[in-house]
């Protein structure tokens, strides 16, 4: 038996596969981490237009040049199309080149707790270790307090992600502010994870760029346009930062589908129906957020956060054992949600319910939550 | 300024990167480690109907089971679509999560001399250290007593390539047989990079498929079906060595563009149309072939090694120093070709001329060659 690279051994995905395993085709699923969108007629009708026309070569390393520019015109104007932005395979595959490119043996990393799990585990893949800090538990911005009480002088990089994968939580004007001094002053990088920032309700959530030369954003089309398969994502860096992350993008992905890429360029070069397409889904994800808060607030009796974007509602179970909790909702009440421990320490007493689902869906599935606990 | 990670010190492509920049438009492209092949009729039809129905939500992270089974049917019989097959945004992806699922920090890598250059960069990306071995300059076979003499204590894996890049050699069946016996003696990974295995020009190179539990096999379609940018590719491994390499994978790229898996399906599930597909392809590039070893022979005058597999020409240039040559090529002789020693030490006085190129382009280039080595 020849044993894997050392670097796997604390990294898993077990806890929630294992949840999920448990899950019939009957039970309701608000485990999800994908939007409930399809492709309308105007997505449809790109993709044939792609599939007819699109040459079918390597596009250079760091994306077709025609996708950059289009993302510097209608997304980041702050980046240089030739030099700052590299197209991935998707965020994922962004946020590991990044840490591929600055994190190593010897390095802390901070990352949100509670927190998206590919954040410790890119830093363990890495070679480095994940220290969390605390978010707010008071509408889940980032406490600089903790932040700052977190820090270690190995520490390399500071992964923020806002709004948040698994709280909903949006970071304030200031606390971006502030976090990219304070990354700045330390001489730390800034790994913002931005993936989710299209959905949201109310203003715009804050960006992280243009916020200094320490500074890399990664963001995609998988959340706000339902293509999680189509794996596109981007990073943005100054120049002097780029550099080493297009030479792990190189080696790990030589570049990203074509055919995603060419879609992509199209989709958001038609400004205008791209943001009716945005409004449209803002719009959907509005009402599945009314009706999960609504519902929730009945079913469980328990006050939640409302979330400022993403589509996650991480609802309070006082005193529970999210993850026994978890598997007993699967088996007893059909029911898939995620427990709140598997986003870290600070997540436990939680469950982070999807409302990427028809309303209808979501409503049962909350109320078979609160059927569940009133019977224990 | 905020330093790259340590594991990038010695990576760079810059050599290659550096001919390739000084060349202009008007320059004889030579250089091209793509096929120069077009989506036909067929193709596009099967690329038109994937953008119509396909879905764009995630597959899961092995790829979508319809690919794994097809796969199975069709090129990989010995492998249990469940659980042996995991399905990558490309070649290059599979061998990089197969690299870091297997090899760290203190291991040996054996990797062919002359040899791909993504080989020795892949093994000091997962922290290790590449150790040559010396191909057989006779047919460009692997000499198992080079192969033994480079061994280590510390070798993790053995990295083979047939048909290779950049030689154009094929492993015999008793190559294989004998590496594969050697890996397991040794308790060693043999990593397989088989993308060009449907690019050959006689009879089918032998595959390390089912050679045993030590063997990973990747491949892919961008070289038999021009599809380079649609980034298609695959990992076959038995059970046991398969699970580090999937968790690798899903923190890589969670899944292969799902479009690219859909059309990928559709290609390889049609047997007959892809047979005559592939019998185009070899006939397209056997002619390509014969022009660049008739122009070589009789423009340059040296003896060249036919290339069994594969679309390179290693030529040999008695006594040159490769990189100069290449350059001068580029800047005097209007013609892109890459120096051998860019693939290792041994590949030193030879220049790999891709015949991925129109029969009259190849035929301008190497008489180029020919012209400008006739001058100095």
């Amino acid at each position: 038996m020849i044993p894997a690279a050392a670097r796997l051994g604390e990294v898993s995905i077990s806890l929630i596969r294992e949840i999920q395993a448990l899950a019939t085709p009957l039970c309701i699923n608000l485990g999800l981490g994908e939007p409930n969108l399809e492709p309308d007629k105007w997505l449809r009708d790109l993709a044939a237009t792609v599939a007819r026309d699109n040459s079918w070569h390597y596009s250079t390393n760091a994306g077709s040049f025609e996708l950059r520019r289009t993302i510097a015109d209608q997304e980041a104007p702050l980046y240089d199309p030739l030099k700052e932005i590299c197209i991935t395979a998707g965020t994922e595959e962004a946020l590991y080149a990044v840490f591929q490119a600055y994190v190593g043996p010897g390095d802390d990393v901070l990352v949100p707790d509670p927190g998206f799990l590919s954040y410790p585990a890119l830093t363990r893949l890495a070679g480095a270790t994940p220290v969390p800090y605390a978010l707010d538990p008071d509408g889940w911005d980032v406490d600089l307090a903790a932040l700052e009480a977190s820090w270690t002088p190995k520490t390399k990089a500071i992964v923020v992600n806002s709004p948040s994968n698994p709280t909903g939580g949006v970071l304030s004007e200031e606390s971006v502010r502030r976090i990219a001094a304070f990354a700045e002053e330390r001489k730390a990088l800034v790994i913002s994870d931005e993936v989710y920032r299209e959905i949201h309700f109310g203003h715009s959530p804050p960006s992280f760029m243009g916020r200094g030369g320490n500074v890399v954003v990664v963001s995609g089309l998988s959340k706000s346009h339902g293509m999680t398969g189509l794996r596109i994502g981007w990073a943005l860096a100054p120049e002097r930062l780029m550099k080493p992350i297009l030479t792990a993008h190189q080696y790990i992905a030589t570049c990203a589908s074509v055919f995603s890429q060419d879609l992509a360029n199209l989709v958001l070069a038609d400004g205008e129906a791209n943001q009716a397409w945005l409004e449209g889904v803002r719009g959907k994800f509005s009402e599945q957020r009314e009706v999960a808060i609504r519902t929730a607030r009945q079913a469980l009796g328990v006050e939640v956060a409302e979330p400022k974007g993403s589509f996650y509602l991480f609802v309070p179970i006082p005193a529970c054992n999210s993850i026994e909790l978890a598997k007993a909702l699967v088996l007893d009440a059909a029911v898939l949600t995620i427990p709140g421990a598997a986003f870290g320490k600070k997540g436990e007493g939680f469950l982070r319910v999807s409302y990427a689902a028809e309303p209808d869906l979501i409503r049962r599935g909350i109320e078979r939550i609160g059927e569940h606990l009133g019977r224990v």
